[in-house]
């Protein structure tokens, strides 16, 4: 099958991917969209240590499975599969499974490819009215979902979403559905503008006056978002970390301990809770839309998708590059 | 008056100092017995650029007050003096109002003198029963109880405390009554053994198996400490961080979003709870006392509690070199 091949130094466009042998319980999706997250690029950079196939976020529609219900049907996935097996399986913490793999990021190829397999409890069917590219989000909106399902973060709540790129963006539009005060703080006007127009506050980070949130949402991507989160958050606040990267953090811990601040990890979230905002519209995600690959310009889509001004890169299996025209997706998605 | 001055360089014991002028609202506590805390050596090391008369732990009498029912009372107190007049204050975050004195930490002369001013407010009268030294462990045995107060540890956790010191055991004692399963991890034989004693479980760092806990509790008063607790916390734990030190910390934030952890920052604590667990005879502490030093050699006393063996040194006030004998105090406590 034709596919993005990464050997631990390179990724390569490739013809000659084996398909996926399918383990008892699995289900084979053939991909329609998968999307371009940061997390890939830092795959790409030595993160997880990954070798196969990147990608995690897509939809597809299933085509061979041993649950009849499935069969035939457009769906998007969870990426953590669990043994099952284990002390922390018995616990219910399947998702932190020590011998868990995860599409496209560990141990389990993922969905920069035309196939790709997951058990089929992971999977879930998306309504008929939720467009394509939109169900490319699923994944990244479930883990913005995350931080509402760990913390009561609620009407009378300030917040603030450090970081005003795609997952900031998908934080911040959970956020704001609780009534909750909300700022996001960033470094790029256009994308702050894509805020604005919900009615969201925004402010550039060198415009920033000292605040004291109850909760900061840290989704920068970057280590320097911690020491701003940790300047603005209240006594007793929250910082959640969402951002992933290379390397060890300096904190002062002795400053969390007299302050009382609590940091929490947050990572992947509920998918039915993502699909549902999707699809009564009370979130929407066109406006995150960049542009749009087929599979074969995969490389340069990870190059576009790695610059600053870059939202939401989805590689589209639906169209060819001979074919020079945009497939079926979304209106506001460009071919470069 | 006499007392311990720290003038930002050098700890000296004077006879000169002046008495507190109480400002209204305040009382003023002749001190009876004070705890040496590792808080006090750190201040000494440069922590907070404290300038003044030292010490937080304390049991008194109240010799001057506009309150008639606090007069003559045998009190403990509340460390941290607010503005009450500030946003924070206004949230109910008292303790942690930026303008706020802290007793031998910050702003406010401390206990390691012959009297003492704190706002009536703070002040928290011990019953008859309750021993003098054992009344010096209230503020420290408070801040052991804080961490009941912010987090839902319960019968079915699992909890290792991290440091068998001075605040490793209280918080192990503390955390032993709600039936959980505990742990607690140090360095020290002799003290570790203080807790077998007590039915709690112990063990040597160095002995320690890979475990999976659904909280620790870190009070090493070391930043390695932070890393045992990173290594031994359950996906989605909570490490509890009550250890202050100078300077930065190295975190793995990837580490930390991918597991899901929490690290809550632990302060001060209820007085109320401390007070009644000492009367109720829950939690003895005879066996952490160590020595008492008279004020004249409460330099000697510093140097002594600096050592990695020492437990609680208590300087008391109704002690006098020239007697060379224990005054009134626990059987336990030994003239060195």
């Amino acid at each position: 099958m034709r596919g993005l091949y990464f050997d631990g130094n390179q990724l390569r466009y490739r013809e000659d991917l084996p398909q996926p042998v399918l383990p008892a319980g699995e289900a084979l999706v053939a991909v329609q969209a998968a999307g371009i997250c940061r997390t890939d690029q830092e795959i790409l950079a030595g993160y997880m240590r990954f070798h196969g196939i990147p990608g995690h976020e897509f939809i597809g529609t299933v085509i061979s499975t041993s649950e009849p219900e499935l069969m035939g049907k457009r769906v998007v996935g969870e990426i953590n599969c669990p043994c099952g097996g284990c002390e922390l399986c018995r616990l219910g913490l399947q998702a932190h499974c020590r011998d868990r793999t995860v599409l496209g990021v560990a141990q389990r190829d993922g969905a920069f490819a035309e196939y790709l397999a997951l058990p089929a409890a992971n999977l879930h069917p998306v309504p008929d009215s939720l467009r394509t590219f939109s169900a490319v989000f699923v994944e990244p909106l479930a883990a913005a979902f995350r931080v509402a399902e760990q913390l009561p973060i609620g009407p009378r709540s300030s917040v603030a979403v450090v970081g005003d790129g795609k997952l900031g963006q998908l934080v911040a539009r959970v956020m704001c559905l609780n009534g909750c005060d909300l700022l996001v703080i960033g470094h790029h006007p256009a994308k702050l503008k894509l805020l604005d127009r919900l009615g969201i506050r925004t402010a550039l980070e060198s415009e920033l006056a000292v605040r004291d949130f109850d909760f900061v949402v840290e989704c920068s991507g970057n280590p320097t978002g911690l020491d701003l989160a940790l300047r603005i958050v209240r006594p007793q606040g929250t910082i959640v970390a969402k951002s992933t990267y290379q390397g060890d953090k300096q904190v002062n811990i002795s400053a969390l301990v007299v302050d009382e601040i609590s940091i929490v990890g947050s990572r992947c979230g509920p998918f039915k809770a993502a699909i549902r905002a999707l699809t009564r519209r009370l979130i929407d995600v066109t406006d995150l839309m960049d542009r749009s690959f087929p599979l074969e310009e995969g490389l340069v889509a990870l190059d576009y998708a790695a610059h600053r001004d870059a939202l939401k890169v989805i590689i589209d299996m639906q169209i060819s590059p001979a074919a020079g025209l945009h497939g079926p997706g979304e209106p506001v998605m460009e071919i470069p």
